[in-house]
């Protein structure tokens, strides 16, 4: 677009709203063009609220996930089992899990994957704390819930090696059909997986 | 998401990002995670420009177009052609239109299209300044480029009946094949309009 056309504040703002992840340079315009629209009722609070958050998050100092305090809400929290550890790949996934009310536990975000490939290596993510905080005692079990993906796995496998020394018992995710499933649409590997780790009924 | 994850302050930032178009619950998380990863290169650059669009972004009293200067760019280009104006509905089809690069032109923004259904009437639309700027003069053509939808149509014949009193040449954009599309996928109605305005090769 020559930028004569909206004038260089109008086309900034389109250009950081297309690096938001879900917009392209199309659906940035749209975006823009929204919120120059609502400005009252959209505009000035998501500019309030972007600098409310800009200034009070911070990451949790224990476990990795953003909050406005450090040690965050879920770490602070007594009703919470102090013995049960799930060590997740990033705050999406920690998010995930407290919607789905899984369980009463604490959390470990690692802040990534093990990726050779990407060059992320042990010392980039979150792992020394996590051996730090298992090594304070009174941790009797670390689920690992890592995407079930090659380098989820991979990450897995080095944590799994990197507690051994500790002696907690390490436990990871089921592998299985999805709840709401349908067999015909499942990929070889899931099934073998269910087969395998088939339950009494 | 209980409220006790992420704080009410991130809460409520992605409650705001979910009311732009193209993003929806969970995309506005993944958006609000990205900002508050990338505080320093996105979260911080974007709440300044928010601010600053909001606080500088006014609407063009001359043609409805969204600019930090009233009149905007467009209306005081000297270098464009002030015979020729362009209605069209909506400031993404100006914008659009300037992308193309197609006329070098000035515009006329509706801000909408009239749709009973809806509600909106002429009073709603930028109606009464489209007359004025006609009847001040110096106009010799105003192309319709509204959508090609039954609500688009509705205002182009309204708008016409609206300056038949002025005897300004009214024309609307042509139908037919869109440039690079293949016969095989188009409606019949776009190929009834292609044949009947076939021109000479």
């Amino acid at each position: 677009m020559p930028s004569s056309v909206a004038g260089p504040e109008i086309e900034r703002l389109i250009q950081l709203l297309a690096r938001l992840p879900g917009l392209g340079p199309r659906s940035a315009r749209r975006a823009a063009l929204t919120l120059i629209k609502k400005r009252e009722q959209l505009m000035s609070p998501l500019a309030e609220a972007i600098r409310i958050a800009c200034e009070r998050v911070t990451v949790c100092g224990t476990c990795g996930n953003v909050d406005t305090s450090d040690p965050c809400t879920l770490c602070r929290d007594p009703r919470r089992e102090t013995s049960l550890l799930i060590v997740v790949e990033d705050v999406a996934d920690l998010w995930a899990l407290e919607r789905a009310n899984v369980a009463n536990a604490r959390y470990h975000v690692l802040g990534g994957t093990l990726s050779p490939l990407d060059g992320v290596g042990p010392d980039d993510l979150n792992l020394e704390r996590l051996v730090a905080r298992v090594a304070e005692g009174g941790i009797a079990e670390v689920v690992l819930a890592l995407n079930a993906t090659v380098d989820g796995q991979t990450t897995a496998h080095y944590v799994t090696d990197l507690l051994a020394a500790t002696g907690v018992k390490v436990t990871k995710l089921a592998h299985g059909v999805p709840v709401g499933g349908e067999l015909d649409y499942l990929d070889e590997g899931t099934l073998a997986a269910a087969v395998r780790s088939r339950t009494p009924f």
